[in-house]
This record gives structure tokens, C-alpha cells and sequence, in this order.
């Protein structure tokens, strides 16, 4: 359509630009649009498209209102919804400033899964108000994808969507990292011969985050687990104050009750997992882990330990981090994850489908290729995400979440 | 981006299915799609557009939130609004059945005007719900377009949402109707040469858009309008229950307080014009207006009045049917609208505006050009939608609700 585009501002990237002026450039007017599926051209489009042809597609939805999910763009579409309370490393920036980061997003599902994303910041940080938001926004929606909203409200509005939606919501800054995690975790202890079931794993960082990836880990044979915060080991003998995540935390990870700095936990751990801040880990904490450590230090863009320091003694090392291998990106799993829910019309992410999702991202790399420094595939692989695809929509069969006999080709 | 295209679900329109087949073909998997403005292909494209390089756009923003209008999709992004409780002719069919009218709506938007629109079918009904859901999604828009709302709730959600809000609110139901009513009786008027200030105008259908097209008339100077429900003629003299539209117009039109059925109204008037239902104007009717009379019966699929019964009678004839000359559609007026608002950020919608918009549209078809039966240009005229951006835009700045001084080229 020749008018669109007359019409429609332009954007110019001039490679002469500095990379600061380059990336202002390529925001300008934003990253994303809406574009028709069908064309608009002639009267009988109109009429087919539009008024007054659709009134029989809107007949046919309001008889089944489940028709949405075949008829609208409910089919390919998830909200990324954040409220711009912790955005990147940025902290609490607000609603108008995450939107960059949130076109972001929308261009990876779309990008990396062929899902049609469209991002939604709300300009308020309450949990009741962003929970009734996002059930008045799901009929339009096949999905919710959570987004930079801080811990422990996350995990309460994550929580009471789910009882309350009959859509998947995902909270990708929780089971995405818990996801890619496992993935990582799986080839890292084919690497170093070491079952889940056997190891001790030391976490930095006693947020959402945290939780999830303990929980996820939980769930597939793996026990002995301790989560620290800035005031070390939380376990049964800590004292803690109202937050929900915490209190789980003490209640339903490290058994043993280890008590102690974050470099008492990771003492004779297995496997370090940092989703905190830069620099919490040091090389003689490394040092005394237990043979062939595994380090997952994945505070971006500063890692909980430096790599290079880290290396000599870690045997497999994973960072958040582009620009080292191992790079364990979100990336990896939320596009094909989405994708597989999608196309068999999950209600609900179970934990099976997250599970199936971290084995799909690990198959990835045949075993007679893996590595120390190759446990992940390249975000650019095109393997991961139909592999996640498919590995989801038929755990979400199995499970019994996907609606069944619907036609979605 | 291949593979974009290999998981995206395919539409495959089949020319052998019959029509009904092909309009439900048309609609599986929905009718618009979100697309990237700029590759995601590289290690590079990754950087700039999502971390670690956005943060740099994120900071921007948050200094100035303002800069939201020129760096995200806000510069060029419309929502379309609807609670599904006035769909069409078809009623309250609800949000899920709403959405595949607002996805029409929005290839409108991009295909006449290049404006990304993006359909929001809330699962509310409340006047405060929806009022509070739009506040909160307002910093991912420009400006929102309400639609399909019934009156006299969306009235009020209107009124609310301006007093509010920092972008554009635009009810089309209500003042789309209007501005293209008026550009069309302008034009109808040079015809007949008769003035907007000495004509006499019955309006068929006391709702919000015959309210709206009183409204806009009254402000080019259009005194003596009665507009009529099922009850007829509407005025001080009627008894009128709780509804805020209808008491707007008792207090505010009819200053001659004629009272009576639509036919005692419509006795001696220069012009009719129907936002109401099929059928309620007889030819009798048309016969005992003023000479010359103009009828524009705008009730869809069926008018007020058959347009071939009519033609006999009425000098002027305009419907809202695209299979009649003279069609009466919104689609002059929303796409180059919202096009020119977003151009100038501007604020809100002024009279001024729509009344700019109004004689955009007219002026679209030269004095020379103008027949009873060539009184509104086609939708397909591209002119219209340049014409309008330019002449609203223009009418933004000179209100001094364009944002000044600001880049958004």
C-alpha cells in the first residue's frame, strides 16, 4: 500500500552516527508496528474486512466466545505487560521510559517465534489495579507475558492472574531465567558427570528470580538448594520481615538449615547460580566449591564474578553476557515457549511445560558437541525455538491444558 | 526474516469457497500483525534494539518523559477502545466479539493514514473500570480512539478520559460521525444554496451521535435543530428520565421547543438527518420539508428512509451503505484525523479540529465538481486523508494544544 508508506514517518539510520546517536535513531518513532494481514484496497475488501462483511465473523465469536482464539488475533497475540518498577538494571524508571525495553521484547517473540507481541506499560504500580487491568485486557490477548515488574508484587500478580485468567501468564523475568537455567544446569552437569539429584546448589540473589529458578530445580530431583541475600543464607533459623518470596524461600529451600555468609553457602556447593549483583562472588569462593565447579554468574550487564578471574577455576562458566559463551539468555526460551501455547491454546504454563521447554533448549546441542564453553545454542539458532515449540504444546497436551479439537492450522 | 515466516500460521484464501466461506477464511488468525521497523538479524541489531543498547533510550525517556512521543511507538500508535457493548447494528456482544470490528478499525487507521492502531476489547462494562484501565494504558499511546460503546456510558468515559489525560480521547461513534455530516451538509449546502445559519435541521436518534452532530453543528453557527427519539421531538417540554444525552439535548436544542413525533419535526425542515434505525422516515414525510430538502439517512445496513423511494423526493441524498452514492463513513474522517493529531502531539481534540477536518473533507471535491449525487468523496480517495492530517494539524497549532518546539519528524 503506496499511502501507508507516503504517510507513515520514515526512518533513517545514518551510519555515520556515533553508536549512542545510532541506537536514539533506530527508537525514533519506535521499533515496532501494526501491520495488515489482508489487503485494504478495494471496495470488496472493505466490505469483507470490515463493515459489513464482519458482522457475521462477530455472530459467529459471540455464539463461542472461544471462537476469539480462532478468528481474532487472539490466535498470535501476548501482551508484554510491565509497569516499569524494575526495568534492566535501571530500577523503578516507570511506565513511559520501560516502553523501549518492552518494543524490545515484542520484536524478539515476533523476530525469533513468528508471535505477534504488543507491549502494554501502565502507568500505575498497584497490585490490585495491575491484576484488574490485566483481566479487563484478556479478550483480547492469547496470552500475558510479565515484564519487569519487582519483586515479591511479581509474584503476587502473577499468582492471582493465573486463578483468575484462562489464558497462559508467564512471568519472564522469574520462569524464563528458571528456564534457560535448567537448560544450561542439564549440559553443565553432563560436562562434569554429575546428577541433579546428587548436587549442591548455592543461589545469589533471594528475589523472584531466585525462587523460580529454586523451585524449577526443586521439581526436576534437585534438593539441597540455598538462596542467600545481603544478609547471607536464608533458611528456617532466619528472621525475616513481610516478604512472601523470602518466606518461601526459608520455608521450602536449604534443608539442612546452613546458616552464614554467601561464601559459607557456596563452600563445597556443585554449582554457584548468581541472579544478583556484580562482584557478590569472589575466586575464593570458587575455589573452595566442590570439584569441577559450575559458575552461573548472570547479573548484567556485571556479572557476580569476573570471567576471566572465574575461569582458571571453574570448570564450566555461563554468564548473562553477549560477548562470553554460555551467554544464558531469556531469549532462549519465552518466544518458542509462547509459540508451543499458542498454537495448541494452553490455558495455563505448567511446570512440565517449562521442564519440557529447558530440555528442548539443552537438545539443542548434540552431546558429542557440548562443551565447558558450549552448554547454550546461539539466540540466533533457529533450532531453539521450534524446538521449544514443539516440546511445549505437547507437554501442555499432556498435561491437559491445551484446548483439545480445535482446528488452529 | 525467513524464520519469522516459517512459524507464523498461514492464511490461504481460497477463491472456490463462497463468500461467507472466504469473509470467516479472511479472519482466521486475525487481520493485523505486529511487525519490526528495523532488523533483528544480528548480534549488533540484538544490542542496539534490546540490551544492553536500549538502556540508553530508557534513561532518555525516563529524564523526560515527554521524549516517550518521539523514541517509542507512542509517536505514531493509536488504541482502539472498545467494551463491546454497541458493536455495529449487532448490539452488546461483548469484547471477544467486538474485536474482529476494532481490527477492521485498525487497518483503516494504517491502510488510509499510516497510523499503527492497535484494538483494545476491555472485559468490563463500567463506566470507572474503563475510565481507570484507559488512564493506566495511556503512556503506550498517542491517543485513543473509543468505539462501540454505548450511550450515554460512553458520553462520560469520554468527558472523564479528557479531563485526565494528556493525549487526544476521540469517541468516532460520536464526533467521526459528526465532522463527516458536516462536511457532507456543507457541500450539500452549496447545491441547494442555502446557509448553515437559515436552515432548519430534524435529526432522527437522541444518542450520543445525534447529540455529537448537533453539537458540532451548533458550533458553524446551525441554530434550530429538534432531534427526535421514539417518543419524538425532544425539548423542554418533554418529561425525560435519568439520561445525561437526552438531557443535554432537551436543554440545549429545539429553541423553538417544537414538540410532537419525527414527522411534526421533520414538517418544513431544509434537512434530515438519521443516526437511528430503518424505516422511520416515510416518503410523506420527505414530501412536507422545506423545497429542496436534504436527507441524509444514515442508519446501517438499512436507512431511515429507502433511498430509491426518496431520490423522487429529496434534492440531496446521502446514506451509510457503500452500494448508494454519497456514503457517509467515518473512514473520511478518523485515519487523517489521528494522522494529523499525532504529526503536532497534540493534546486533545478541539471544536476547531473537527470543524478543520469537516471542511478538509468537503474541499476534497472542487465547487465545479460538486452533484447531488458527488457530495462526499470516496473512501478511497487518497486526498481526503492528506487533506485532513494537514488541516488538523494546522487547526492543533493555531488551538495551542500542539505540543510546540519538539522534533517529530
Amino acid at each position: 500500500m503506496t499511502r501507508t508508506n507516503t504517510m507513515a514517518p520514515m526512518k533513517i539510520l545514518d551510519p555515520e552516527l556515533n553508536q549512542t546517536d545510532r541506537i536514539i535513531e533506530l527508537h525514533r518513532g519506535g521499533k515496532i508496528e501494526v501491520c495488515l494481514k489482508t489487503p485494504l484496497e478495494t471496495r470488496e475488501d472493505l466490505s469483507m474486512a470490515y463493515t459489513p462483511g464482519v458482522a457475521r465473523v462477530c455472530l459467529a465469536v459471540h455464539a463461542d466466545p472461544e471462537r476469539s482464539f480462532e478468528l481474532t488475533i487472539r490466535r498470535n497475540t501476548v501482551a508484554v505487560v510491565s509497569d516499569g518498577s524494575a526495568v534492566l538494571g535501571l530500577g523503578n524508571i516507570g511506565p513511559e521510559a520501560a516502553m523501549p525495553v518492552m518494543e524490545g521484547k515484542c520484536m524478539l517473540f515476533k523476530a525469533f517465534a513468528g508471535v505477534d507481541a504488543f507491549p502494554i506499560c501502565l502507568d500505575t504500580q498497584d497490585v490490585d489495579e495491575i491484576v484488574r487491568t490485566c483481566v479487563y485486557l484478556a479478550p483480547t490477548f492469547g496470552g500475558i507475558n510479565l515484564e519487569d515488574i519487582s519483586s515479591p508484587r511479581c509474584v503476587e500478580i502473577e499468582r492471582r492472574l493465573i486463578e483468575r485468567l484462562e489464558i497462559p501468564v508467564f512471568h519472564d523475568d522469574q520462569h524464563g531465567t528458571a528456564v534457560v537455567v535448567l537448560a544450561a544446569l542439564r549440559n553443565a552437569l553432563k560436562i562434569v558427570q554429575k546428577q541433579l539429584a546428587d548436587i549442591r546448589v548455592a543461589i545469589s540473589g533471594a528475589g523472584a528470580a531466585g525462587a523460580a529458578v529454586a523451585r524449577l530445580l526443586q521439581s526436576v530431583g534437585c534438593r539441597r538448594i540455598v538462596l542467600c541475600d545481603r544478609n547471607g543464607a536464608i533458611g528456617r533459623h532466619r528472621k525475616l520481615d513481610g516478604n512472601s518470596v523470602k518466606r518461601w524461600i526459608a520455608e521450602n529451600t536449604n534443608p539442612e538449615d546452613i546458616a552464614g555468609t554467601l561464601s559459607d553457602a557456596v563452600r563445597g556447593a556443585d554449582v554457584f547460580i548468581g541472579v544478583s549483583g556484580p562482584g557478590l562472588l569472589k575466586v575464593e569462593d570458587v575455589k573452595r566449591m566442590a570439584a569441577e565447579p559450575v559458575v552461573f554468574a548472570l547479573a548484567n550487564p556485571d556479572p557476580e564474578i569476573d570471567p576471566q578471574a572465574a575461569l582458571p577455576y571453574a570448570r564450566v562458566m555461563a554468564t548473562g553476557r553477549s560477548d562470553y559463551p554460555n551467554q544464558i539468555n531469556n531469549v532462549l526460551c519465552f518466544p518458542g515457549l509462547f509459540r508451543g501455547m499458542l498454537d495448541v491454546r494452553a490455558r495455563r504454563v505448567t511446570e512440565s511445560m517449562k521442564i519440557a521447554a529447558a530440555a528442548a533448549i539443552a537438545e539443542v546441542i548434540p552431546e558429542d558437541e557440548l562443551r565447558p564453553d558450549c552448554i547454550v545454542p546461539s539466540v540466533f539458532d533457529p533450532r531453539v525455538a521450534t524446538g521449544v515449540a514443539r516440546a511445549v504444546a505437547r507437554a501442555a497436551v499432556e498435561a491437559g491444558v491445551a484446548a483439545a479439537g480445535r482446528d488452529h492450522s
